[in-house]
């Protein structure tokens, strides 16, 4: 399957542990990483503001399946699949992979919020965001 | 349900971001900090070795919902469950709670492995760890 | 020279590098760490507020030298002393040690700000915390 | 004066703290990424063989001097120079700058060492590599 959108990230010393092997905790922000640059991509203010307040994407559910080790220097693609939009949340799904290689695959569940002065609560989408998320779903 | 093991952690600045909260990368360190402090309890050596081979313990998955944010000077219980041991991995379960909320729930699932020449395989578990995880198995 | 203050740490798996051993910038987290443990147990709230403005302490300085390297599950002494104290800013030195051993000796200047509309600017230290911490300054 | 070797960089969200900057700890991981790009431009392993020991570059210095927040989506530019090549060593001094401004000045101090059975010795630097940075360096 075509993915959405991708990035490429060479792997660094620091993101290696000594197990020789980029440690598992990092693929999370690998993926961030991809999300963070796809809504830039669309023009998407990652921190934006809805009616005064300001907005945000908290996670809400992460996974990560790991099938190769990566190594310092490896470039790394990193692709964005959306698995679902809905009224206030999207959730994305990755691979990251080198060369031929799958390395990783995982998913981020994230909330869309408003902060308020009580905390935050979900809020829906905006929509010209959702409608072309939606235009890009392709459910695994 | 009773945990097998617990750490406390207490939040620290570098593990915050700009959204004001933990974020969602720390909390598999969280949960793998208290994996290796529980096989520390049991004198188990994380990096062992076997038949003259070093031995290690990459993750094949990881997952986490996460249920409430985690701020800067917040004091985290994580809490250590087996949800499953095979002859060559096991299956973690995790709780991070502050006070009486449930900040995340997890689960890291690690493979037992020897460094050969030509790569790593998996190996089966040492038959004394094997059976003191057995013994404090407590599926969800 | 007795410390002012000290926190101990076990190094943790995703601390470490592909070269076996802490990875150098994890050194200045351990020392912030133990500089908000510090300001923690003086009761200095470490984002107060003063006029009714969010204060912090960015950093305008950093420096470590390394001595001997730290390996997964040691146990360090991170050490704390005040270099000086200005009307502004603080200057502290650290020791990170391994039983006898020096591990790694660094500073940390940061200073006292205010968060305006128009950003950051330096203010007094809080006339409280600059007394006390002026008691225990210790130059090198 | 113009810089060896550059490379940019985007601030990721996991490279900000609650302050909503970059933490100051990262500046350290954007030097080392610079140097190791540098090192991978002049087709230099980074880990690679002396006498059939493996060799590496621990840190004995570093240090940083923050001038300007940087903040999530900065595209930084991270410019290289080397102060001083010495038999076993080399100091590099890096600017991070985001477009005309500068974020922050640091440097690093490399040995450069062979890993033995007895732990590590520092050994002379290759020496085609090392003619390659007396020609480049360039002491502030």
């Amino acid at each position: 399957m075509k993915p959405v959108f991708q990035i490429q990230r060479r792997v660094e010393f620091y993101e290696t542990d000594m197990a020789g092997i980029v440690h598992f905790s990092n693929f999370f922000r690998f993926m961030e990483a991809c999300e963070h640059a796809f809504l830039r991509s669309l023009d998407h203010e990652l921190h934006g503001m809805l009616d005064g307040l300001e907005t945000g994407w908290p996670r809400v559910h992460a996974t990560c399946d790991y099938r190769a080790p990566a190594r310092f220097g490896d470039l790394l693609d990193v692709r964005l699949f959306i698995d679902e939009v809905r009224k206030r949340s999207v959730r994305y799904r990755f691979e990251v992979a080198k060369d031929e290689t799958l390395v990783a695959e995982g998913s981020i569940a994230a909330a869309h919020v408003a902060i308020t002065a009580d905390g935050i609560k979900a809020v829906p989408l905006p929509e010209v965001l959702k409608l072309k998320l939606e235009s890009m779903t392709c459910p695994s």
